[in-house]
């Protein structure tokens, strides 16, 4: 085949690194490394590079000590190099604010492009060179798509994020991620009181139900992140993680329990070291259709989207399933 | 983001149907429809149309009934409609031969192009358009990502497929199918005795690790069908399906185990009907890397490649396991 | 070893049947046969007799087509022939009434004696000769452990028996259990708000943390059926259940979850027949030490030994939870 | 209930404590605390004692310092504390040398009265007294029924342990064990080509189908240790043991898999210290049934005995499955 002479323009591959600020950074890195099983890779001036058994890259996960426990950014790979220029140069058209981030400004990533989602005000980076360092031979996996042997928890790659903002921006801010970054609705619900306003919505740029979620902050606030999710191998995993989380003192959170928006399973614990929230996630369906049309869900079939079985999330008023970390600016 | 004026060219979205021949009907439809939990959309003359609890469209499964045990198609869904008579051009640009079905021939499905892989003579069909019919009502579920509900040993959907050619085309085949239809390399191996010849190739157009594979036929021959397999939720279903199959008085075939390669859990039986080998499969890892380096397995790794844990497959001289079925002319 | 010359008295072996009354056998047999996998062994005149894959006697479940939802018996094996006349002598000697029930009078059982608990007033069997039919071949397993082949959502077997009773009587019961029937109380809890009178008392006379448990009526009623508990063989078959049943329309209940207190997987749902509660549930720890202490669950522990993790169960006041069913007399 | 005038007799409660020999305890103390979670409650002068996480008796594992990876003893916990001099008294009475051992001979244990089975030679021990301390606050659970934390592979406890003799002292050793010993035949197969010798029983003094197995050594040595295995909660733990000791460079064995005898999952690795086999083992069936009939396995059916499904033992002529380590004698 020839390829022909077009160029597809830039395009998001999927979610790739989130930096969760921690006000205590050995607590998180007991968290992440020690209970979760994640691999630092590299560790310098307070600030640790994590990865998942499964991730050939540098990291996934950016731990750095601060004072405030706010998410510095949230970080999507780009499928070419030259998209990282083409998107800059796209936001830039549309008057968009952006800063260029040099190679190793992020240790092991490459060049990218930071700036803000309209609406939202979320810190999104893009970039697409990243390294692909082996593992210290003393946990190196024999398995060729596995940097490391499973440990710990088991935690084997980022999964997706899931962002909040206030009402008078999420339509705004949904609707430029699908048009502006290329995500794609796969399932959504509207505010009951408020059908004119998207409630959240699931978005992917992948054949899994999202890579990214964005929906209504219950205080009302933009650039607010709810979860990051790690993805683990079964079921079973996040059954054998509440198990022993519940005997740990640490903030346990909600779960397991299997939504059936994406029908994965869930549990939900907080970084005792930041408070973040932290899903550990599994399974769930993938979308290869062409043709999806997205799914809404509506009340009251809205609450088994939610839990379709297991612990029930508390998404009413007041319900501490809502609580959320503020991100950082355009500069950190 | 103003669209771009380009046309990316057709590509091929996913595998979507196979139409498996069998000379005793009734028994692959209790197999697939009773023991498996597959939903029979629609049957008329012999031919039954099935498709997985997770599928929303018409059928991935197609069993007709006839005195050879061979397959009669394997089917293709593509991106955008235009792209079934783009590929037809491409290939007739080649000097291939092609044979363009009619809509509603395969029922369910729209206008189709069936032709012969080059090289290895398996009969492929691409397609775009394909009915999404409500399942019946007394196993409708309340799950729209669900066309019905759970049943059986829980077969969510078609997974990938796995032929097999002679060693003097599986180069060409595999190439091709890379080339011309945009299947993209992710592990493979070579003939040990023989490097310049790939033993098998995992190739995908998804995220996932194989939509189709291709390797040597052990007894020399072209188009042969090695398995198709379908995809049940956690690796637990596995076992839950080897536990009810070693009951019954079929042919058990391989497994339970865990593929190094793909890194996901297999078990294969044999529809009685049939006699074609059916893998029960279950999770393995996605690839959303954009720069994949297709991993190569060789000797002595390439054993756990095969079986990281479980159930041994006997893959020497005269191994069962690569016992295969032959596949149909042009014509069919 | 001589055997030693003496007699080590009546002793109960295990919880063996319940007589479940039903107004509508047919959606009973349904539940029970068709969804949760359970042999009809026989059934004549408006009586149905199932057993779990793994019960190798004639039943453990009776379903008895009658206009009133109440529980007709609960049947406990002994350990010899003899017993069942001994415990009759027991029982007599202390001025309790009893029935004597002839072979066969409960189909496939010998002869039973039949008395009201004192205190709670429920209806218990002890009988010892039961028969161990064959199953059809066309379920029969190859398998000699088990009497069928794995079906439907793979019950095993019976496991145990949740009974209550009014605050008045449940200490004298559960006194009466322990000391004159030989159960050994494993865990357990007082009423926080009157230490004195016991909550619940989990009580086996084997292994298992608990064949019986009996606990206090929030309606402060005697003679009350709160549920029957089947066992399926790994935790990850209450998560296909729960998958399942979810998305039935049947009252679903509660869970999953596991259990603090006996460390168990548990599923509550209503059999659609009866209303009656019916649990489905999954591991659990064994008690082999000849000198376990009972176990005490005070607040705010208790929570987490209802629900370590998973679908919290709503004890509280007016909590679904805790509704029941009533039992027959003495006479049925 | 008046007690009645009679003593029962002495009588074994359960598997309790087995001492493996390591040449290099250091690195066994890896394998079993680091990589399978067991708890070491004390250590000293070269002897480790270990526990499950839901073991609350001191230890069920001796590890001790020795040149010769030998077992130096299988314990059994008796039912009261008067049984140990009771069966002393017996075993005397046959003729039969003991060994008394005083109480904290070995850490932790009262006193124990130690043996050879007649036949075998198996080093036994027998004792009721023994510690129950509370874990160290930093790993002790909320749970009252477990004594730390689940951790690594979710060790909980001691399941049974498996010996072999020659084919001339099978027969004695099993009769013995069952007429003095009290264990019960649950399950058996006899050597095909010599059907009157015993090929393997499986026993126990509990509902387990076996605390203890005998069978052939096919080296036909008396005294031969085959494997002792540990209890975790689900055949699912199985799996992650497999996938996690898989990737690791200690002998790997045989497993997963699940028998027919017992229908349990299994996994077969080697202390790396000492070379000693260890089963990781879930689920099986209990027996309450009091009278319940041995089964016996006879060829072909022995073969899915063995492995109903997944990795195949290798029990042929000079199969690895096979190989076992000695037992010390009546003095250490």
């Amino acid at each position: 085949m020839t390829q022909p002479d077009y160029d597809p323009g830039p395009q998001v591959a999927h979610a790739g690194t989130i930096d969760l600020g921690t006000p205590d950074l050995e607590r998180s890195l007991w968290f992440f490394r020690d209970l979760l099983g994640m691999e630092v890779v590299e560790q310098v001036d307070g600030v640790a590079y994590l990865r998942g058994y499964q991730e050939l890259v540098h990291h996934s996960l950016v731990l750095t000590q601060q004072d405030e426990a706010r998410v510095n950014s949230y970080g999507f790979r780009v499928k070419r190099r030259q998209d990282v220029e083409l998107f800059n140069k796209q936001f830039e058209d549309q008057g968009m604010k952006t800063v260029e981030l040099s190679s190793g400004q992020e240790a092991g990533r490459g060049e990218a492009v930071r700036f803000l989602v309209p609406g939202s005000e979320h810190p999104f980076e893009l970039y697409y060179d990243i390294d692909k360092p082996l593992a210290d031979e003393s946990i190196r996996s024999k398995m060729p798509s596995n940097s490391s042997r499973r440990r710990g928890l088991g935690v084997r790659r980022l999964d997706h994020i899931n962002l909040q903002t206030s009402p008078a921006t999420v339509n705004q801010a949904e609707s430029w991620l699908r048009t502006e970054l290329g995500f794609r609705r796969r399932e959504f619900a509207r505010l009951p009181q408020a059908p004119d306003i998207m409630l959240a919505s699931w978005l992917s740029v992948t054949s899994q139900v999202h890579d990214l979620a964005i929906g209504v902050s219950a205080e009302g606030q933009n650039a607010q992140f709810h979860h990051v999710a790690f993805n683990v191998e079964n079921f079973h995993d996040v059954l054998t993680a509440a198990d022993e989380i519940r005997d740990l003192d640490i903030a346990y959170g909600h779960g397991p329990g299997k939504h059936g928006i994406g029908q994965a399973m869930y549990l939900y614990v907080h970084d005792p070291g930041s408070g973040h929230r932290i899903e550990l996630y599994s399974g769930g369906y993938h979308i290869f259709d062409p043709d999806w049309q997205a799914l809404e869900w509506k009340l009251p079939e809205l609450e088994y989207g939610q839990t379709w079985y297991g612990d029930v999330l508390d998404v009413g008023p007041g319900g501490a399933f809502l609580s959320t970390s503020p991100s950082a600016g355009l500069v950190r």
